[in-house]
């Protein structure tokens, strides 16, 4: 850990011990920035701004420092973990990429972070994160292994096999979204046709249900009610809402994310048999019938032999932010190696 | 290790420190039984055997013990490596079943042997026997992570992962074969469509061949040729022959089953991004063009920033062997917890 250095802001007032960690989550749509006190399983505060349009990297670095600022109030951090919304290089501690907010290239985080803050950094991509928080503090607690698995925007997901996140050789491992669970299906923004999050994240699915209500002009009346006849404005949330109240052309759309996230996992277990799948991110907030569908083509897809154990995330939204502050704590017990 | 015992045919003469690993192999069709020297690197002796038509498991233990005996000539082995062809509950080793042979259910295979030749026994699976085997001895050398799968009667698939082999919470891991390729494909043994062992095996490539032959009277000529035009007799292997000769259908059946296999190897390889997979087992020898197709697609299945990296395994049939051999290794240098 470096010394304190008077032209951080964050800086400490006097050279005391700080007993906080500071948890960053780069979200794609959203910053935010909590502190704990080691040991306790509240924040101390915690502060969210929406990431403006069109931002850069380093607009959202401002806004993140302005927010972990706010939540220290003048104390310097034991140690920071940091959530961020795109492929990171762990070992170098160097984002790759955003798929969402330009300037993040090859950009150096944890090495700006630790200037900045005087203290240790450990950064890695939000789906690992939000993975080994829900394995540390959430519905994974007390598993060997799980597999996290976030639906919204997109498909994402992170492994702990054997207590560990398993990134794989490249970081790449996770990528749950781009496994493919029906080869004639439409084709995903990434080039290939029916992968698991081109039919089954909020996005896609909702132009789905917009697509039949344009194709078919009596169906979906209560999915039509539910946005005043505007079908332009139909999103995963009103197509759950309205197949929850009997709809058949939502239940239509909503069955088949089901059924495309049901052969992802189904196909993760066959591969990894994972003691526990948690599933989070806001189109698992699609209703009971969603669950039963999903999880029995997952165990139509598992071999027989294997019992899925198919559970809602625990920490909902704060998944990041839990598991970055488990980040940090590794960085603080020495512990690194075997939980990195 | 208990003591020897004179009732047990491989007992030692003496009751001299053994320097010999005994591997031995219950394959669906065929029993193996190698000895080697430790820290050697090449058999001291090697006796294979069929099995027999409907044997049951009392058969083939025989015929191993058998197998055995003429490999060690008298001597005992200082530790003792399996391969299984069937699920196995490792930590009891136990066998769960065989799906060739009856009567291994829930059979005791591990203490049964370790009474029989007085030394510690461990079981595994034949893929992960394979998959440890290659990573030790074979075309993994020198990786941190590997698939193994071998593409034959079946398709099967073991994993090391961070230097361990990965069995998954219920010994079920790498059950690539029964990963989802097609939705819409044909019907697999296993109850769903399209499995990638279901269009990737050489059993159904080979019937996939019969059918298209059947269909198409004018068609395959080559392939006709191959077998005196009994249809059949086409084999996996007249198809791979063919298809190099240039006979458009058995190329067409080829390239289903290379696709097949490249989507499950690239949905893998998301999932986990592994250092390297390895290939085995008969199917895998069908050529340059078969190996430049699954390449292909299980590039394009997997996301651009995964570079795959996909060889063909170094040890052929005798993977089971050398990995008995790494699994004996681990009960005598004490590190199974770490490898196993």
């Amino acid at each position: 850990m470096s010394e304190s250095n008077s032209s951080t802001p964050a800086a400490p007032r006097e050279h005391e011990m700080s007993n906080l960690i500071l948890a960053l989550d780069f979200g794609g749509t959203k910053l935010s920035a909590a502190v704990l006190e080691r040991g306790q399983n509240r924040w101390r505060a915690l502060a969210r701004a929406p990431s403006k349009p069109h931002a850069t990297a380093a607009n959202d670095l401002c806004l993140s420092q302005a927010l972990a600022a706010e939540v220290l109030g003048g104390a310097r951090p034991a140690a920071v973990g940091v959530s961020f919304g795109g492929p990171v290089d762990v070992p170098r501690g160097v984002v790759r990429l955003s798929d969402h907010v330009v300037g993040w290239e090859n950009y150096p985080l944890q090495a700006r972070l630790e200037a900045y803050f005087g203290a240790a950094v450990a950064v890695d991509n939000d789906a690992n994160v939000a993975a080994l928080g829900e394995f540390v503090y959430g519905a994974g607690r007390g598993c060997e292994s799980l597999l996290y698995v976030t639906v919204s925007t997109g498909v994402g997901g992170g492994w702990v096999l054997g207590g560990r996140v398993w990134r794989g050789y490249g970081g790449m491992a996770g990528e749950i979204g781009h496994t493919l669970a029906d080869a004639s299906g439409p084709r995903c923004y990434c080039g290939k046709r029916g992968c698991v999050e081109r039919l089954a994240s909020g996005p896609y699915l909702a132009e789905h249900a917009r697509n039949l209500l344009e194709a078919r002009p009596k169906a979906g009346k209560k999915l039509r009610t539910l946005v005043h006849g505007e079908v332009e404005a139909v999103s995963a949330k009103e197509v759950a809402e309205a197949a929850a109240q009997g709809d058949e052309l939502a239940w239509e759309v909503l069955k088949r994310a089901a059924w495309a996230l049901g052969v992802g996992l189904g196909n993760a277990a066959n591969l990894i048999d994972p003691q526990r799948i948690v599933l989070g991110g806001g189109v698992t907030k699609s209703g009971e019938r969603y669950w039963r569908e999903l999880r029995e083509v997952a165990q139509e897809t598992a071999r027989s032999q294997i019992q899925l154990d198919i559970v809602s995330a625990a920490l909902g939204d704060d998944a990041p932010l839990w598991g970055a502050v488990a980040l940090a704590e590794t960085l603080l017990e020495g512990h690194a190696a075997s939980l990195l």
